[in-house]
């Protein structure tokens, strides 16, 4: 089955929804999915269609051409996926294991439509890991308080995964600040997952944070990465109840339950096309 | 602002999606919302549509005529409603007060595009509450073990609902067996709140039952009343934390809070039109 | 039945439990409850006995002369509650009315074994509120941009609360900064809701600011009131999911959900005498 | 550090904190953890305590014997437990691989405290999963349709687990209704997890019947085998949040993270010997 995505920002304006399901059904399509939203502020409107079938002025090849005039008349930007294709993902991990378990036991069992051609890390101990299961594992050295060292260490890992064709990249908690010519290279297509509820305790050991506070509940934030640490648009967050009897240890095994799932949420809409970013957040049509 | 709300269902058609939406847009409507569903074993199509401006076409007044073409195409079942209309709900109450106390605090603060022309209950004691805020309350007292006389108490609650003009009816914690003359009366317009998690735990004293059974979950549900007790369909459900610390009296405070937001949050659904209903099972556009 | 409670904290001792416990069961109690934990960070024990019956020296009039070796041994600070008698709890309003709504009914229902000798708002619109249910309303303006009269204001708050009796305070909404000199007189013994997942959105108009960052979650803290604006203990919290379908009218209409449950824990929680505070975090004995 | 954990129950009665307490203290334990519940409705008084020192008395060869008069006095049921000792835990699985998956993440990463000697299937399929990480891994086919053939099957599984001296079993999605021989052979010793939230969806595909009844959540519990299928006493249940937009399939989707994070809290409470029975019901000391 073919099945596309299409993914709408424009101007709110009257008749916006008729055009566009209208442009989709006069070539043939059969909608299967229609989600739209407004946001106020801004009077953006975004929508996101799901459709099978259609003509050739709906295939990849023929669709920007056959699209063109009502992008225009409505200043609309776009983007159109094949749903069926199979996305490549880059990881980035660091010691912390969990994360990288999760998704790699996702990615064994089929539950994405994805592959991982590349997994780089700054230490060589989950090499194992990916290695029993067949994934390239690359170890690239991020030195300390070395900034020339540093920069070559991801101009190798831009490099490597640019060989390796990545779509986009995931930060399985990576413990390292990625560089804006990283950022750069995937706008919008760098996912990591940070260890607290968002906005508070950003930055570093938001645990030990959490717990000198004595927060009632901890929680995860996966977001993409901009150039503004912890401060990029959020995709998803959840949380769990803690009491006094926490302590950071068990602050720290009780959040990777949480950091595993909140990834892995954000992963699969971002592989499902279902994520639209605008002034710094997300419309998620889950 | 007119404000306007079509709810449609019909077998799933390639086009339906385009045909509704051009539909509104091309008598003048600025479509607001379109929210849509296909409920694959029964490929049956629904949406929601809101809407605002548009010419005669989409009045009241000429809706039905103008949209006959199309419902007929399609084989549409359709529903359209003005939001601007303040609809009018009727409670039926025992002596339970926390759902009775919250609503009308909703009301009172304006919460909701409603009226509360009547409440019924078989019991004297929340006369006042209702009393104070300037709503009529009526006592029908259902008696026990005597058919005749339960069957006459409900027809006069019946007869007193539809004086009073009572768009819907809410159970607020009323804990009688509403007749199926009362239930064919407002079809998929009683709402009522059981304290359980459904169907675990349908019928009387489901939080000593959720007690012996040791659950570490207790819930609520909010369903619209058929004749099948506790079988209606479920609108909205929530649940709470509990542990062997908590006694059979620990369960009905804790639930009366889930009890309380989830009616609320029933209500608040059936006002705006939110709530499709199908094969015993609630499509909510929320 | 003479229900008694015991909290204390201690550095943390070997044989602590045993003492506490021998001490309580030599007096002829029947322990009903004991609850303790160890602070790590400061090895401080802290620790809830609930007990009754018991000999003289377990009475309100012998408790401290019998106790005082015990706590002299183990350096001790202590505090001891007849569970049966009713507190006096003064509340502080403005105009929001959700909160208040919800305590008024808990207290009318019997929820809690509690009175409400007093409550003071800054604004008239509350009064019918409170004064339907027969509990004293006292209208206390707060100019603005007049530091005298800001002052002079909550010196007669302060004033009538302690004419009134009142063992704690609750801000229910209360959208004023209430002075050193209030939180002085009940020190952690002012319990205040913030409409936010506290440290996130400290301060004023969090619900906007939570809409603008683009959370996925949002919250509501009860905390008690220190100098420092909403960075008090934190008492309890909770969460509800939210979309980017929510405006901030939504987040605010969710959010009261929150506000509600999250305040009413905490007072039953401080009436209860499950709460103890050791560095601007709390323990509590649920 | 030999960190020890005492579990008792026995009929309530006044004196057994102090009791309890009183004789590890006196034998120079240093007290850690003191967790105590009376069920109400049959006066049972259970308790976990944690403690690290003692003299020879507490000591695994010198408890019994030391404890006997306590025991007789108040009746006392009960189990020591050192702390330290790793637990050695079988596993059985069938096709789906999730909850394995997350078990062996955990046993890698040393979350717990435990071994795993053995894992029997029913099916190949998952070897590779157990074998990369070096753990034994037998396939015990289970006959359809022959009785003996079955019979057969589990005494040959029960002969394995024998031998590889397993402490207790995880039924890690295993599809199979085990016999009431391998049940008393492990008695509350066999963790499974079942794929609701239980009581509602007991028996096969509760995935299918949820969405059929159109439930607005779905859970997982994981309880302790007996010979009611479905039936033993719960240790933990969550639940997710689905609309109608979820399919069956989506279900078993979103299920799948909720059992694996259920499970993986029913395994560690019961590594951590914080877990009693009674009644079909479960004293969880989290």
């Amino acid at each position: 089955m073919n099945r596309n995505i299409l993914l709408v920002t424009c101007p709110d304006a009257r008749g916006i929804v008729a055009a566009l399901s209208g442009f989709l059904a006069g070539h043939g399509a059969n909608i299967l999915e229609v989600d739209q939203t407004v946001l106020p502020e801004d009077a953006l409107f975004c929508a996101r269609f799901a459709w099978e079938d259609g003509d050739g002025a709906l295939s990849r090849e023929g669709f920007e051409a056959a699209f063109a005039p009502l992008a225009e008349k409505f200043s609309i930007r776009h983007e159109r996926f094949d749903a069926s294709e199979k996305m490549r993902m880059g990881i980035l991990v660091s010691r912390e294991a969990h994360c990288f378990h999760d998704i790699l036991a996702r990615v064994e069992d089929g539950e994405w439509n994805v592959s991982v051609p590349l997994v780089v890390s700054n230490h060589e101990s989950l090499a194992p890991v990916a290695r029993r299961q067949g994934i390239p594992f690359e170890v690239v050295p991020v030195p300390k308080d070395d900034p020339a060292g540093k920069a070559a260490a991801f101009a190798r890992t831009e490099a490597l995964f640019r060989e390796a064709g990545c779509d986009f990249l995931v930060l399985a908690r990576y413990m390292q600040i990625v560089p804006p010519s990283l950022i750069a290279a995937w706008p919008m297509k760098i996912v990591n997952i940070h260890h607290s509820f968002l906005p508070a305790f950003a930055g570093a050991k938001p645990y030990a944070a959490a717990c000198r506070r004595g927060v009632k509940l901890i929680g995860a934030t996966a977001h993409y990465v901009t150039e503004h640490l912890d401060e990029g648009p959020i995709i998803e967050q959840d949380v769990r109840r803690v009491t006094h009897r926490e302590g950071v240890d068990d602050l720290v095994r009780i959040g990777r339950d949480i950091e595993k799932v909140v990834l892995s949420r954000a992963i699969r809409w971002h592989l499902e096309h279902r994520i639209l970013v605008h002034a710094n957040r997300t419309v998620v049509f889950a």
